[in-house]
């Protein structure tokens, strides 16, 4: 292999990154965003039609950052935008694009331009691409490709959405454990088409089941005539292709891996995720806790309108159903609110407090479940632990607002009453906090997406009901 | 160096691996999480005081389900647990604890202890492992330890908490560009002491500043006669040693690191940090937005129970503030609601939805911020993307209870007033939701922290003044 051939299989930025550096980072602010006026200039230049200009502004920054000026252009410029810069359009951009940008983009481009695109991304990224569009554009795509490539990128969209086997890329190394040092050195030399970049080889065995997995490290250090079988470590993490993609990416963490192997049911070797794939999923995860409790969907700022007009309007009249029955239990007391109005200004602290207080113990307890803090063999101690925290928290909230309640309006029997009724409150709100996720999961329900409406309803009618009741029974009204 | 030296040199997994697997995964149960009636054997051996059978139940495992089983354990077996396994609480054991748990174990030990594993673990896992220490047992450790490894520690705990130089190893490879890859493999081979897993090479100047990169699997694809200034990528992500750990996982995240270089206020390289800990950043960071916004404080549900209480009370007292003040808006119509009590019935639906609209928008406007996507190029836009939103939604669910009420009361005009109401707590929302994170944002408070509170006040205020004065003004009561 000549100094020549290796040039052209190292990673093209090599060649013009010198020339970048200064011109990109005029263009990102200290927390590496890009600048509003960056934003703008290229703005004013599409509206100018001055293509030129927005080609010369675009070409210093860096893949992930055109990828971001796309997501900050209005929908209607985006596709001006990729026109007016189309050789900069290149796989890494592509892979980085915000999901929804990238099936605007793709939508509009024609089948062969998308197909050309998809052969030179790894099959993850070229499998994400394709995901979204409609069954039809598919088809044209695929139909456009490479035998092989089209094989690689159909096996993979026959996995279910967010598993494994979308997250995985066919593109690894894989050798015998019998190989030498030496001889993986040699290879490694002589085959150009494998990938550019990698972190680990994986060994595998005659029936191509891995067997273990050497890091570079190991390789470089080692004396060239040892086996690999002696250097390799066998303790492995394998991830069945099926597997859910926050499932994979919890393996990731929990053991600090850089890249696995993926097998099929019968333990083949059939590809390898990176941890830089993980690491989105791992983002995603974590981040979708706070954007499903709230019902507001996706949350990406990219989706189109109606489609998060859709998703959180669903949320809304769910919970107005349940407004509606915590309602109905006020309008069960509307004489005794006639009688003395001052129940009706006092009761929306007791409902409210009680659903802050039950989103605390739900967030966390969500949490918990997601890392698998949360399993069967602390459920009671965590059980206990809530509801200590909210006799506690109950209770100090009750003397507060009971004392300043009696003082306030010199009626220390309404006083004991909401004082009563908010330490009621709290304990709902603790238990219903952590007994709904807990039971959803068990319901194999993601506790996420469903919990926050049944904690909200039973702290918003045990609030009112508590206090109102207890209002009535001892004769305040 | 021989095949012998090698192999001391090698992760001591290694040796033990294959004896390992097999038991390891019946104590796993198919989501990999430690079974419950594993955990609840280790639990009776301990109560048992049957120290060789926690020894025997736990020597199977693997160090990261082990840091797990102190987790799943009560607080008070924690520490005869590590007492009964001592050799088996290696370096990989202590860095996978969780921080509440390593912190109770690590102030049992005498100092000498602490500092001899201090001295086993990587910089970051060390400072990390010493940072939550009071002043004194810090410097007792210190005081155990050897010169060198003390003063890589003391210089990791001099940085600000959560900043790139509490992340950073200081065990790293940097060669100088001039040396060849023929060089650089034999380099490699000699030094012992070099960690014994890394992914890339740093290429330094002669003032011993960054210049390059080379990922491992290059130099292994290159003939021995090239120079690194001919191999590696020019184009880095710098660290700054200062920079805060959000900001260190969103690079990785966009650039797609496996490891990068931390480099002091003169650029010169003084550590690296890897992948593997960013991903607990990123995990963390994108998990803490629904504890934050919930306020439910750390959340970790090993923190100390009192400590819990403190942070979820001061909250709630916080939000009891904010919901006094909504329930002396209610006060103002008091009059109106004795004529009318129908009026109390209802209001909580206004509140309530305005509530659940603006927590939507909070949810999703946090994760933008976040992420580094809602920037000020975009803050008008969403800003007007989320005004439609609460229009259309606000309009949707004014109609729905508007003529709800209507019908079911009989009475048209408290139709038009709940649905005008509803609208305009939307909007309220809406318009909150995104302008309270997005100031606080600007006044570099962390919007995740106290905007709830803030849009929850809003909320609950314009949905019982808009309601109820409505309801006045049209003469209903």
């Amino acid at each position: 292999m000549s100094e020549a051939d290796l040039k052209e299989n190292l990673p093209e930025e090599e060649a013009t990154a010198e020339a970048e550096i200064a011109p990109a980072s005029e263009s990102l602010d200290e927390e590496n965003r890009l600048k509003g006026e960056f934003v703008r200039s290229v703005k004013d230049a599409l509206d100018e039609e001055d293509f030129d200009r927005v080609y010369d502004l675009v070409e210093p920054l860096h893949p992930a950052d055109i990828a971001d000026l796309f997501e900050l252009v209005d929908e209607h410029e985006r596709l001006t935008l990729a026109r007016s810069i189309r050789d900069l359009m290149g796989v890494e951009v592509i892979a980085e694009l915000n999901d929804w940008v990238r099936e605007l983009l793709v939508e509009a481009l024609p089948a062969d331009v998308v197909a050309d695109i998809a052969e030179q991304l790894d099959t993850d990224d070229a499998v994400a691409m394709l995901e979204d569009l409609d069954e039809e554009d598919q088809q044209a795509v695929l139909a456009e490709m490479e035998p092989e490539d089209r094989a690689a990128i159909e096996s993979g969209l026959s996995y279910p959405e967010e598993s494994a086997g979308r997250l995985m890329s066919r593109e690894f190394v894989a050798v015998p454990e019998t190989m030498t040092v030496g001889d993986l050195i040699d290879f490694l030399r002589e085959h150009r088409e494998l990938p550019t970049e990698f972190w680990e080889v994986f060994c595998v065995d005659a029936l191509h089941h891995p067997v273990g997995t050497c890091a570079l490290s190991w390789i470089l250090r080692c004396p060239r005539n040892i086996p690999l079988y002696d250097v390799m470590k066998r303790e492995q993490t394998l991830i069945p292709v099926g597997m859910d993609q926050e499932e994979v990416a919890l393996r990731f963490q929990k053991y600090a891996l850089i890249s696995a192997a993926v097998v099929d049911d019968s333990g083949r070797l059939i590809g390898q995720i990176t941890v830089d794939d993980v690491v989105h999923v791992i983002q995603e995860e974590a981040g979708e806790d706070a954007l499903l409790l709230s019902g507001a969907g996706d949350g990406d700022i990219n989706e189109p309108i109606m489609l998060t007009v859709r998703a959180r309007l669903t949320w809304l009249v769910v919970n107005l159903g349940t407004a509606i029955i915590a309602s109905s239990v006020v309008g069960l007391f509307q004489g005794a609110i006639a009688r003395f109005a001052l129940l009706a200004v006092l009761m929306p602290i007791v409902s409210g407090m009680g659903g802050n207080a039950g989103t605390q113990t739900l967030a966390v307890v969500v949490r918990a479940i997601a890392t698998n803090q949360l399993t069967d063999s602390n459920t009671w101690k965590m059980i206990l632990r809530e509801f200590r925290i909210a006799l506690t928290n109950g209770t100090a909230l009750g003397i507060l607002i009971g004392s300043g309640t009696a003082l306030l309006f010199g009626n220390p029997l309404l006083g004991a009453v909401i004082a009563t009724a908010m330490v009621v409150n709290n304990l709902v709100a603790g238990l219903a906090g952590i007994l709904v996720p807990v039971t959803l999961d068990r319901l194999k329900v993601d506790p996420a997406v469903s919990s926050s409406v049944f904690v909200t309803t039973a702290t918003d009618v045990m609030g009112f009901f508590s206090f109102l009741g207890l209002a009535v029974l001892t004769g305040l009204a």
